[in-house]
């Protein structure tokens, strides 16, 4: 279908998705700041200027690949049962869509966790990072109003503990291996909220 | 005192731990890789010849730090608490001994878990995390045949999990905050154990 949508267009080769994809690839494998548009292009088969006609710099390419990861979580935000229901029931619904968030665009969330803060674009990706985080935050601070999230623990660290563990997925996460998406988001959700310990 | 024993064996400025500690900052900093013993020299204010004096190579740095990080974790395995006991009472004992030791250990556990396997010491520190990974891996399977943990999760996944939240804690946690080292032992306890729900 792709191949016959390029042969369509008449232009052989990659279209933008595919060489954000390689690009992305090669920011995690050596590092963003370490890679160059030369090596970029080699990789791809590509000369130079044919990727020019594609991106514009390097940065686009970070910037979209930062927007896929961002837009993702901060749909989830967005979603009716992410803002209806008690603060519990929408904590569960914001970590289960981010697992799957983090699942389903593994690379581009790859990056935005390395993320430093390097250029402008890599500040705004962290800016959004924290906004994410203070709703998150907010979410487990009214949850413990409620008295349905234990107040014994600070709220933000709270969401830290548990945002380091959902964002440790991609450590080790493959789409293709024994654990899918779900059941990874399932297995996420009953450690963060009921622990390890039978009850 | 420190600087009492260096002007008594007359060689001003640093001893090897001090050397140790400015190499694993500068190694954080801009990666392991990227830094070359000529930048550590002139972060330090030495000559090269005067850092061999100290240290044979730069690899050999990096493996005392990545001792200093797999040393604590595994010390933690081998504690009386940690071997005697019910399995759920050992997977505490280990999980409240691993964040102590990265909250004591910081710079050399955020450097050990950069480690991608790039050379024979990484590869080396690589095989022992695992061998520590599948310590707990069994200990959690031993709670899970002793009924005091849950057995809907994959031990290994659950492993992967908690451990997950523990290390995501050098992202954040600095020793001169607000959140001393037995505090957040403990809130990772709670959290890892009995999660953020109220019973």
């Amino acid at each position: 279908m792709v191949e016959h949508e390029q042969a369509k267009r008449g232009r052989p080769g990659y279209d933008r998705e595919q060489i954000l994809q390689v690009a992305v690839a090669l920011f995690i494998e050596q590092g963003y700041d370490a890679t160059s548009v030369a090596q970029l292009a080699e990789r791809l088969g590509l000369t130079k200027s044919a990727l020019y006609h594609h991106f514009s710099s390097k940065e686009e390419l970070l910037s979209l690949a930062l927007e896929q990861a961002l837009g993702g979580l901060e749909a989830v935000l967005q979603t009716r049962d992410a803002t209806t229901g008690t603060a519990s029931d929408r904590l569960g619904v914001v970590l289960h869509g981010a697992v799957r968030v983090l699942a389903a665009r593994l690379p581009a969330v790859t990056l935005l966790l390395r993320v430093r803060g390097n250029s402008d674009t890599e500040r705004a990706a962290l800016a959004r990072r924290r906004a994410f985080d203070r709703t998150v935050t907010a979410l487990v601070r009214a949850a413990q109003d409620e008295g349905s999230v234990r107040a014994d623990i600070d709220a933000s660290v709270a969401t830290r503990l548990v945002f380091g563990m959902v964002n440790s997925v991609v450590e080790w996460y493959r789409p293709t291996g024994p654990e899918g998406a779900d059941q990874l988001a399932d297995d996420v959700l009953a450690v963060a909220l009921d622990g390890l310990r039978t009850r």
